[in-house]
């Protein structure tokens, strides 16, 4: 048993709080000896949520707060206002060495400006990136940046470069990461001025394994592991994922009702179906984490179950018993 | 019965040339009697590919050209020093008037740029602009600019938007078209620095119906007609879509064969699943446009086959009959 993980969970973040947020805290500690859980919430609530349990009491925590930030309120003002919500109480825990980690499945934007606000950046990261990570056709690649960074320079997109091979070595165990950056083609001569200005200096990276240009077309083959862009370009990759999978599953379901025979057919496939489109679930993959800040704060999907708030609280474990953090700090001195 | 509209088509360009190229023009003039087709391209080779058909033949015409532009040439030098390859030929005939639209599989690069130096622009126009329809849960949208405009100006993007609603109103018969812009958030003050520039002018373009915001996640439900972006997200776009459509089918199409239940399953729902996937198949739609040209240009997938050839030939015709050229002139004065 490793040391002990201190995970502060935003009990009343997302559609499914605090139920499901709470149930996932409840699954991490019941199956995992070396976690412990901070939950930021109103009180009762979260207390009524935890007695349908029975788990390690001792290490689930309660840290009472009074308000909450939604998803509507512009982030800036919320984070700088409402000092006693669940994610500014949460955030600022971590600041403080008082947990290692936060998780929230609410407003990206708070967590986001709350992240570099409260929290901080690594000295010499000048931006910090949200990185998903999106399901390929065998795999998962991680797409960095997916978050408020827009119109961001070259020394920008070859840190978070940088951070992603770290993370997808040393959390997913993925030796030697390909990072890959989004182009409009193959070639070096394509793409526009950030692109173009950027793949040199990647080329120069002697500490990543730079396999060139990725054509969004190729995305989901997963052809590399790292996948690099501008937030503007990466949000657009990341929800046209989640429509385009979205819209066709459900043409396909529809399909399948069209008459009798189609629906019998449809239920000798279903389960090995089911299993096939769970797995290019982007919301299977737990959350994503901010990469950049001197603590861990992980954004899950606003629409979260237990599930993924438990596979997020996990993400936090590996993510410290790895010491990311240190390693991103080393490698942006390089 | 209208005029007769004379299409150039580039018999040497994509992967299925000159077989697939030639039988579709052949369907074109056979099914649509205001039609002339003017094949450019090796005459021995269009010549034995006619002769396996029976069509009206005073409706096809053979222009010889002695060379091919590669997918692989760097397109500037292509259009400069091959002046006897297909594209180069074609491109003239509809500068000269010889033609009044001009269709190729072939190369995206030497097409994009060879429209715009051969052909050239309406007086007026900045830039223009390749518009592909794509496939959404119900019918289709056009995506404005995937072409090699990187880097565009706010300017661009109203011109995008102009030309794309003109289009879709005129040759898709959408009356008052929605039109929106790619950004990362529904709110108007979300965005890189292009959108959010371009966001207020839109909005003030009394002439187009704009609705908005539209986040990628969105646009396979078909919220908008008329997708604004700028060359290097539209890319994203059009290929991710490609992408995630084609690695899913092929994860569900394998998920079937993975038992004789499911084989059987399969069998029974192939025929409703096989014509759904279909209608979310973007290369359906015929060849993509590229506006603001002073003729018409359309390039078709490169992988395309007769059906789509026929279908951008039809495209080429509606273009005509509706004058969107002359539309476009029009409302650019604005």
């Amino acid at each position: 048993m490793g040391e002990i993980v201190r995970v502060v969970v935003d009990a009343m973040g997302g559609d499914n709080a605090p139920g499901e947020i709470v149930k996932g805290a409840v699954q991490a500690v019941t199956n995992h000896e070396n976690i412990r859980v901070i939950l930021t919430g109103k009180e009762d609530m979260i207390k009524a949520e935890l007695s349908k349990y029975s788990y390690p009491q001792e290490r689930i925590e309660i840290v009472h707060t009074e308000t909450v930030i939604e998803t509507a309120e512009p982030p800036v003002a919320a984070i700088r206002t409402k000092k006693d919500s669940s994610i500014v109480v949460g955030l600022t825990m971590v600041r403080h060495g008082e947990a290692d980690a936060f998780v929230s499945a609410g407003s990206s934007g708070a967590v986001l400006v709350g992240g570099q606000a409260i929290v901080g950046r690594i000295k010499g990261i000048e931006r910090p990136a949200l990185a998903p990570l999106i399901p390929t056709k065998d795999g998962v690649s991680l797409l960095i940046d997916c978050g408020a960074n827009v119109d961001a320079r070259s020394s920008h997109l070859i840190q978070f470069a940088r951070m992603g091979s770290i993370y997808m070595e040393d959390v997913l165990g993925i030796k030697n990461p390909r990072v890959g950056i989004v182009n409009i083609g193959a070639e070096e001569e394509k793409g526009n001025a950030l692109v173009k200005e950027t793949f040199p200096l990647l080329k120069q990276c002697s500490d990543l394994n730079f396999i060139g240009s990725v054509e969004a077309r190729d995305i989901p083959e997963g052809v590399c592991d790292v996948i690099v862009c501008e937030a503007f370009v990466g949000n657009v990759i990341l929800k046209l994922y989640e429509g385009v999978a979205g819209t066709l599953i459900g043409k396909i379901k529809g399909s399948m009702m069209q008459s009798l025979k189609t629906k019998i057919g449809a239920l000798l496939v279903k389960p090995a179906l089911k299993s096939t489109l769970k797995s290019f679930d982007a919301t299977e993959y737990g959350g994503a984490p901010l990469l950049g800040l001197k603590g861990l704060v992980v954004k899950t999907h606003g629409s979260s179950k237990a599930k993924e708030v438990e596979h997020s609280i996990y993400q936090c474990v590996q993510f410290t018993e790895q010491r990311i953090n240190e390693k991103i700090k080393e490698h942006i001195t390089l």
